[in-house]
């Protein structure tokens, strides 16, 4: 049903951080506008792509020209998720000249880099073989104070997220084994300890710890750094029975492969921490 | 002077940022540190360059885990700015390992931002021909939220700023000459209304309006898309005489030709918004 | 292991609250004891059980002292998660007479609610039968402002946390069921949707859905208002197989029953929404 | 005149508290509605009483769903202070199913202990003998972050408020007491310094004590902890001539003798700190 | 006793403050200083009187620069309260010299006006007849989100305040009276009404006014705008009985003259709405 | 073009200082009207000049009551830097009457303080000779928090903001003379590390440093406390090649002789830190 679109994080978030990134820009004034810009002068401008792309922010531009002047009108052509080819329209705002300039780079440097994200994310997603299970998923390596925007854009590019944050669920690093003594004893510590609506997800570097974290008990198994030749092994070994997530080293080209190889999620940092901004400009109507 | 090191942002900024930052990443807790980790644990660990970069954000280090754990000790090893091999050190942690676990991705997730904006604008810095004194400037596309941190990190490549936001200087656009009518009038209304601290910068996109704009009065000249042959017609015409900076289009093959033809400034929003994260480690000692 | 003590949330979190509760109440100071307290005159005073109770909340104390005056000492006696009798110590603090006077409100506000729920969690594990697998676990029926904290006076009690916030896991209720058509089709969407980290739980009002919840894939049942035959019913059909959790209606003498029918988890809201704070005073020493 | 309905606190008040718990709540999203709940469903609900009630919180509801979706329709169907029966109707809401179940359980958070204080307060002030002047009195025993609306829900279950905080009134204790010298010395330099709005307000252990503070100039004096009798004596003594408030184990039992003996004041921290949730429900209209 | 001085707001209060103020001032950095000055350049400076005045913020000179970098020393020379000659030292500060630079004006702003209140103030108290019981009181007059420092520097000049917000007591005014029908209606419900630790103030405009707010059993009246005779008649009906407070038209030159009238208080929206800042600077040394 | 009115900082500043400004003052609700006031009561009032000023603040009018109660009406009848007659209506508000008294004082706090400003830099302006080009500005001697609306106030009143903060421009004072070794080489590192949007300011105290400045490059010299005979000789020496900034003991009668000398920019703190608040009323209306 193409109506479970993705749902952005509520207005809360999203007005706090518009606004914060209004203030950081803008918040003392547009000296250039007031200087030559009339009070009254009305405008009206469209939010293009000027590359192939896959838009995430619709809400963003509606909330930070609402939060400058509640008479803006923003009109949404697109909806989130969805691509759009060079040239195409994105939206639509009328109202005060001053206002639309005063929120244009706020609105552009957010949407941008969400729109980055989702483009990044559904062209990995489109590398995956033909009706292929496998995920592809974000990390924990989002920009600070903005992880809520990039989760969602992740969404919007049809990936999956992965936990939210050190509270949300369990992740089983070599730390972690260090002290507790053994992949074993992690394990069951976590199994002991986490909330009973969290998986028990534990990193692996070698095919021997993870055959001893599934014994262990964990429901998902982070395979860290495998090559293909490893992967193939792991999912020999235990696809279907675990999740088997593979991260470390993943770019575009591989992940066809570990697609066909059938590892259940594929988890890329450079989704978020690397985004190149996709390219939308903003053109004033005569 | 060596000692004139870039000044970072104040302790209220950075801590600002920081403790947010921890928020949204741990601020309900570790789960898995919890599960694991023995309260009384101790640990040390470094942070090491994976690549050769740049690095930025020493400080940040610091105010992590102050915010966490006032006992945890950081000491730099290298300083904002300085360049660092793959493999080498830039700060060594030591606390409890619930501390250090608990900061360790937000942490990372800055510095290797900050460091991968520093690593990059040296490099377009270098690419510039010897004791060119063109500069490589930054400009409003950073990531929201994070401005501060960014413009610092382009400072520490041995870039420059440009204007911090609308209301610090002056810099007439498109939109501004078509509201006041024509080049000079958007001038000459900037010139009257403008803080006399603040130069008055204008962007044109042929030579026709770089002559009337320098004729009114402007100090800048933004050449917007500017290829290098009008460029150059531009140098040749008001080098010396006005500030000259070139933007749009700006790629790291092109600084060493641009420096060559002389222009004053080379602004680049790709400096901040599309930057690909250092890489950096927390390796922890035995 | 006895040092694997709960973790509190960390200081920027705790922080936050501590801060706010002392502008709250004290933020424009303190008139009585302006009146006739004198500046230099110095105290101590001792925390102190006035019932048995589990304490919770070590770290606040710290907090409200240290944020009004960094030359107030803490020292805590006993550790969060034990229990103390009545005129049982907890921590005694030495400072500047007004400085202890204007955190005392605060400090126990915090402390006797944490406790509270502690004592409470503590009342619910030890009501289970000797060696009981059983959870008892909270809910969202937390205190708005202070989830942080009350989830980690649940943990102090010797509870376990149920899911974080809406973001954290899924939990499907009749809502999503009528949505979706389905019991299944709700679970099915949620599988395909959910983080991969997340367990899939589903909330079902009769023995019939939760065969359908579990034949669907659900991990985790959650039996709304089931009375102790239908739940003995719900455990010989599925137990062992899926996570059973036990919700509504839930009073302390209903604890030991249900453990004795073998379910996973019992869930009780009041544990945080209807919490009778521990009577816990401060004695200033002569 | 029934008009004068207590005065909730002002927007801003109200919207802060409301969006912090939301974003505590529901910050990062709600996966659920995600997965299951189209974007263009709509549904209707209403809150409804689950229990005898006295209703406290109208505010609330409109204030949550306002700040998840501008509109969503909020239609209180009774006012702050009144009582509704089991099943009785309180509001109705209508829009988006994905923004009504996002702010469920925050309202209901928020109005559950909102009305929980407002009818434990008003079983307080019913239990006073008819047409009696004795208030019943909030203390500053509240939850931390959340005393402007405890306050006001005191207020509409029929109760007076003390003083808001430590800079609003003067209340001297033991602490103060023996700092000054004597009970006069205290009391003395507390009218000389205490803003001349403010009533001084003494707090004793004894008849003794009472008498000494009367003389002294006291206004108001506390009874700490006075059984009955030393009640029914301290009227005797000074009823009619100062205001006399007792505190310290108040229970619901003992109101009305209390009453009767012509206190001015009865002031009980449990009308707030130890408050069971009042049982109210959000029905989804087919 | 001396050592009764004011007590300021509490840390969290004034930092609050004094961290947004560098924010505004210096969030940004310093482009100045870090420009000409050295990373490591030390340096010693002294706040100084640049006229006589009643000094006040000591504690904001100490938050300011340990908000900066904790290693500033800051050494208080003179307390709070206290007059200072032209050319006297009020405080010392050491520490790096960015650090210093980047916090003198934000404590000169702040305390320049403290002290310009406190200055004012001990001016108008020091107009009053030897040994006179009149007070000067400060209003609601004050400049926004700066209120707790400026009625803390009015008490630092021998000042009270008056009531801190709307809701810490009760203040009739023209607006109430008309609504509730009365003079004597409106102090009846506002009896009937108000916290008890509140006392009841009534404004008039004229004396029959007075008589029947304190026939309605008023404890202040606010004589507003009255001149010197009717002043007189006030107190000559009602002085000793109820509170006389003068407000409106007052300056300096007609204190001493009110104060042998006798009236109790003497409120000046002045003090703090219209202060001139004290003359203070900050002298590095060689 | 009289449409170029002063443009205010943007929604988002405004409204986090109007919201804290009401939180301070009305937060926890008024007991007055509460007490006195029915809830449906309606009412409709003017905000009226009660001295012949020039006003500044009309949309802090608007913002303070939309964010009371978004049904009240504010009809704005004079636009901001218009100048009123004592008597003069400003605004009209249409709402509850419980809505109005709450926002009252902090609506008038602002916008006295905001017409102060506007009123007393009109009158520096105003005190030019005919046609004279020179500037009259601020300083960043603002009250701390309120620095976007004091700048915008000046701007009302027909004067010129200086630099915002310390990172928007360069202004090199005396310990950066010294920590650079001369005037000489602090302005050449200052051109050398400011951004190239910021002209080159250098304070000086002599007109030998003046020449010395002037040949180092700096475009504005900011003559500090010279005498009217040693401006004549700056300007003499280098007017029209530079811009010449006199400060330091500027006051209203000294403003003429200044202009007439012909410096560029006359800047005085006084304008921001010592303004005198503009008699303004809110007038209830039958």
């Amino acid at each position: 049903m193409n109506s479970l679109t993705p749902l952005p994080p509520p207005l809360p978030t999203v007005r706090a951080i518009v606004e914060a990134a209004l203030v950081e820009d803008a918040g003392r004034g547009d000296l250039t506008s007031e200087a030559c810009i009339p009070a009254e002068a009305v405008a009206s401008a469209v939010f293009r792509a000027r590359e192939s792309l896959v838009f995430s922010g619709g809400l963003i531009l509606e909330e930070v020209f609402r939060s400058i002047d509640p008479e803006v009108r923003v009109e949404r052509l697109i909806r989130d998720g969805e691509r759009v080819d060079a040239g195409g329209a994105i939206a639509r705002i009328k109202g005060k000249a001053r206002a639309l300039l005063l929120g244009e780079r706020v609105a552009l440097n957010l949407v941008q880099r969400m729109s980055g994200i989702a483009t990044t994310t559904r062209a990995y997603v489109d590398a995956l073989p033909t009706s292929s299970k496998t995920r592809i998923a974000d990390t924990r390596k989002t920009t600070p104070l903005l992880r809520p925007l990039e989760r969602y854009a992740v969404r919007c590019g049809g990936g999956h997220n992965h936990r939210d944050d050190l509270s949300s669920a369990i992740l089983i690093k070599d730390n972690h084994i260090e002290a507790a003594g053994s992949v074993r004893a992690a394990i069951e510590r976590a199994i002991a300890y986490a909330p009973h609506t969290s998986r028990i997800e534990c990193e692996v570097d070698t095919l021997d710890e993870l055959d001893e974290a599934v014994d262990a008990g964990a429901e998902i198994v982070l395979l860290d750094n495998f090559d293909d030749e490893s992967v193939a092994q792991a999912v020999a070994r235990h696809g279907g029975k675990v999740i088997l997530e593979v991260s470390g080293g993943i770019t575009l080209a591989r992940i066809r492969r570990l697609g066909e190889l059938g590892v259940d999620v594929i988890s890329s940092g450079a989704l978020t921490h690397s985004v190149k901004a996709a390219d939308i400009g903003l053109d004033f109507e005569a």
